[in-house]
Formats: structure tokens, C-alpha cells, sequence
């Protein structure tokens, strides 16, 4: 499945020996407590790179009545994570080592999503960024941009942050 | 109440002419439904300094059972903002513009606590700075630095992320 | 001016009211001392992008014989500043609030490049990115990857960090 | 040697089994392009902890008539690789994975100092923190604050950034 088309907000291109689609995405809806309670969802993703969504609902928002950036940040590293996790072999796993994120602007409208794309593929080390749009009608505003730094780790488990 | 002890972590002396610990922590109180979720609390607080911790819980953990590393950066980013809030007048609120966390220890134990203390606060700009600790019958052990820059905005709402 | 071809590199679209090439390309050439000793030069600039360079030399190398990482950070540094001056009105200036820079490879090579390019441009705050590569016969290899933050203040001088 | 009195401002005990003090600043003095230039020295160090400073002068600032923001980051870069650099076991070598710098105030004065001090050392990835300071007349001034993750390689050679 290494050979789905790449959309074209994905900047650098990189193979995946061992990426298996259904797996990948599969292990993205596992059930834990904060994925239920925000609704993440895979959208979609290809070697190196992740679509992840949420809905835009009041109880995620802050008190000026926008989405609370902590669920940004949460959402763009679940979403870097999950970009990096399609480069890794069955038996790896990664951990995030550090994230900075910058807020762009207030997030309103139906969906958030966040499109993360490996940035560097090393042997221990991967980087990786994160796009964060807030989507309404199908139309896209860009809220918040990442970077995040990960480390592989020998591993079986789903990847973290 | 701007002459409340500072505690020994606490690096910096910064005086809030506006300083009013009830009214903070009150505020710090507020349920909004990701605070709710979290249980996120203002333990306390002072000029240029906030602690802020949630229980640790299965519900809060990844796929390794240790605290999503989301949570840590919701948390980070929530206490900072806090740290600055204390330093502004009653008509100002900030929004954070960016921030960054470094995640040092898998966070295991009874109580995630977050220790803010502002760097500099300009006029416009006020830099924070956070550590991060999960706390076993009542022991520290450090699980993420976090640094984030804010902005000063004039709006009477409370401090978002 | 600010109709010159976007580079394919080039993630978004902004318009410049105040654009003027020669005039920001000659800024970019001022001799300031940090400039001659590192020989940076501006290779070319379109509203809201940047391109600078300078060549990898045996003296800003370090102990391992690759270039030292403070000068990728420097013109990193640099390189997004050009990219949001791009932006300003002649009335105004910018200085860098903070930035971010993961290192990708060692820098070996002829040319050291910067390509920045403006995120988000806010009335106060502006977001730029750069992507840093040595360049050898002309192939690009990318060794660093960067975000900054930048305010925009009222002032005459040309931008800094 | 590892038990050289720890400043003030260090906020966490490391101990070093091997930290060598003569042998650490006799290093941290090697003539490399850059530090002859930018004229760089190790004032002081222990296990975790450095201090580095470089004198303020003319061609080593911007446009604006202060410290260019790259000599900051350079520093930061520096003193916090040589932070890690105390806790390494002769065998050992660091590189720097990234590092973020938030700008606080105008550089003016004679000596631009940095103060490092790792956060958590890990096996494999260490954090280390800095401040900088604009020093006149022995009286400092915070300009900057950064924070950085370095990774431990097996490589003989000193830290590089």
C-alpha cells in the first residue's frame, strides 16, 4: 500500500518497507479514554505523512468560545506521531521528544484537522510537522502550525506523545 | 496580597499592582468542559507564578499507560497562562502565541503538577516558564519542561491557550 | 514587484502592498559585521519568501568538521526575518520574538541555503518557517529545519533577530 | 573535581563520574573559526552546569545597534552543549538535536553571558536550559532564555551544536 498517492500539501517523499493501510489506521481508533472524549479520528495517511480530525464542539473551547489550545497541541501531537509511526517497522514504536506549537489564529467552525508530514527520517531520531486547519463547509483556515522531534524505540505499542 | 511567600522555585520577583489571589483562583475554578474533563485545579498562586495539577487517571494515559503527552502539554500550557494572568491589570487577558515542551520522564504516579513562573514580561510580549511533575505520596519526579511565549490582549476574559 | 514568480517550494500566497525588490535585496547586502565575516547574501525574495546563502568554509565549521549549528541558526534566523520584512510597510520593522531550529544532518558542502516562507501574518505577530540546505554541485540535502516568531514594531530599520 | 561548589542559580544536583574540570575548559577554549571570531570562553563549569560569556562589540551587531539574535543562539547553543558535555563519559560526544531561544531585551553592555544548566539526562536524549545575560559593570540583565535537546553519540571529539 506504500504506492497511495501523496496529496499535494506533502512536501518530501519517503518509502515505507513495511506500511500496512488498514493496520496503521485501525491502531489510530483505539479506544483510549482522551481519543473518546476529544473524538480523534485517522482520516487518512501514506508513508510519512497523517490526516487526523476532530468536531468542533463548546465543551473542547476555552472561555473566549474558541477551541482550548491544549487540544491543539494534543491533536498536532497525536497527528505527528502518527506520521511518524507509518515509517516504522512492526516491532518499533516511537516517543515524542519535544513539540513547539504556534497558534495562528482563533479555531471556529466544524472540524479541526491536522495534516502531519515526516520532515526527516533519521535512524533514532524523526521530525516531523503539523498544519492544524479549522474547517467549515469544506473550507480550510490554517490555526496552528508544528514541530515536533521523536525518538524511535524498540517497542510494540501504538505511538504516544 | 502581593507580599504572599514566594516559593524557593520561583526565580524571578515580579510585582502585580493588580494582584488579587481570590478573584485568580476563582477564576482559575471556572468550568469549562475541558476542565471538567480534566480536573485541572489552581493550587495556588502569586505575582508572576501559578500551580496547577490534575489527577492522574487510566482515562488520561495512552496505549503504554503512562499520561498522554497531550494532557502534559494541555497542562503546561493552561498553568503558564495562568502565571502570566497574575501579572495583568483587570481589563487585560492574554492568548498564548506559541509554546514549547520537552517531555523528560513517562509520567506515572497519583498527581500531574505544573509549576509556572514568568521570564520577562514586557509590554506586550511575557515569556513563561514550566516544569512539570508527577507527584507519589507527595515525592516529585520531573516529566516535562515547557517554555511559551503570550500575548497581552485588552479583553476582560480569562486566559486561554 | 510583487508579481515575480512563487517558487514551487512556496506553501502559501501573500500580496505586498509595499513590495520593492531592489530595495530589499540592497537592504539585505547591508554590511553589517556579522554579515561580512559569515559572507550572507540575499539570492532572492518574493512577498512573504526568502532565499539567502552563504558558503560552507573550513572557518565556521566545528569540531567535527561540519558547519557549527550556531550558524545554521543564525541564518535561519536571518533568512525568516528577510521573509516577513518582505511583508512590512517602509514604516515598519520586525524583531524576532523567538525561534525553534532542528538540526536534520551534518552540513557538508558548497552553499549553505535558506529558503524561509511566511506562515501567518498577523497585524502584530507574524510566523515564518525555513528549511536549510547544503547545497553541493547544485543538489540540495536538507540539514535543518526552522519556525520563528517575529513582531512587528514601528520602526525604520531593516529586520534583525 | 565534582564536587565544586554549585551557583545559586543551579537548579538540579547531576553528579559526573568522570568530569574532568581542567580537561572540560581546556576544550571548551579549542581556537575554531567561529570561537575566535565570535571570542567565546568557558568562565566557569561542574557536573550538569556552565558558564560561557564573549565580550559585546560593535561587529557583532545589527542594524538596530544591539547584539544580533544569531550570536544569542550560537551561544545558547554552546554553553547548553557544554552543560551536557560535564555529565559525558570521556568516550561520549553529544550533538544538538534543537533548540528554541525566546529574546527578552536588547543586548547592550560588555559581556554577554550564558548560563546553562541541563534539565534531565537522560540515556540517550539530555535537555539542557540557559539564560542569557547582557552584563555591565558586573550587573546582569536577562536578554534571552533557551532551552535544548542533545543526543549522546559514541565519538571522541567535542561538543558541537
Amino acid at each position: 500500500m506504500s504506492d497511495r498517492p501523496q496529496p499535494a500539501w506533502v512536501r518530501r517523499r519517503f518509502t515505507a518497507a513495511h506500511f500496512d493501510f488498514d493496520r496503521l489506521v485501525e491502531e489510530g481508533h483505539e479506544h483510549i479514554g482522551l481519543t473518546r472524549f476529544t473524538g480523534v479520528e485517522v482520516v487518512d495517511c501514506g508513508p510519512g505523512w497523517a490526516i487526523e480530525r476532530l468536531a468542533i464542539r463548546p465543551d473542547l473551547m476555552n472561555e473566549m468560545h474558541v477551541m482550548h489550545g491544549g487540544i491543539l497541541g494534543y491533536l498536532a501531537d497525536d497527528a505527528m506521531g502518527f506520521s511518524v509511526f507509518t515509517l516504522l517497522k512492526p516491532e518499533q514504536n516511537c516517543v515524542t521528544v519535544e513539540y513547539k506549537i504556534n497558534y495562528l489564529a482563533p479555531t471556529v467552525g466544524d472540524w479541526l484537522v491536522a495534516r502531519a508530514q515526516v520532515v526527516r527520517a533519521g535512524r533514532t531520531i524523526i521530525v516531523s510537522e503539523c498544519e492544524l486547519f479549522a474547517q467549515t463547509k469544506g473550507e480550510d483556515k490554517a490555526v496552528a502550525f508544528s514541530v515536533g522531534t521523536f525518538m524511535v524505540i524498540a517497542n510494540p505499542a501504538r505511538p504516544a506523545g
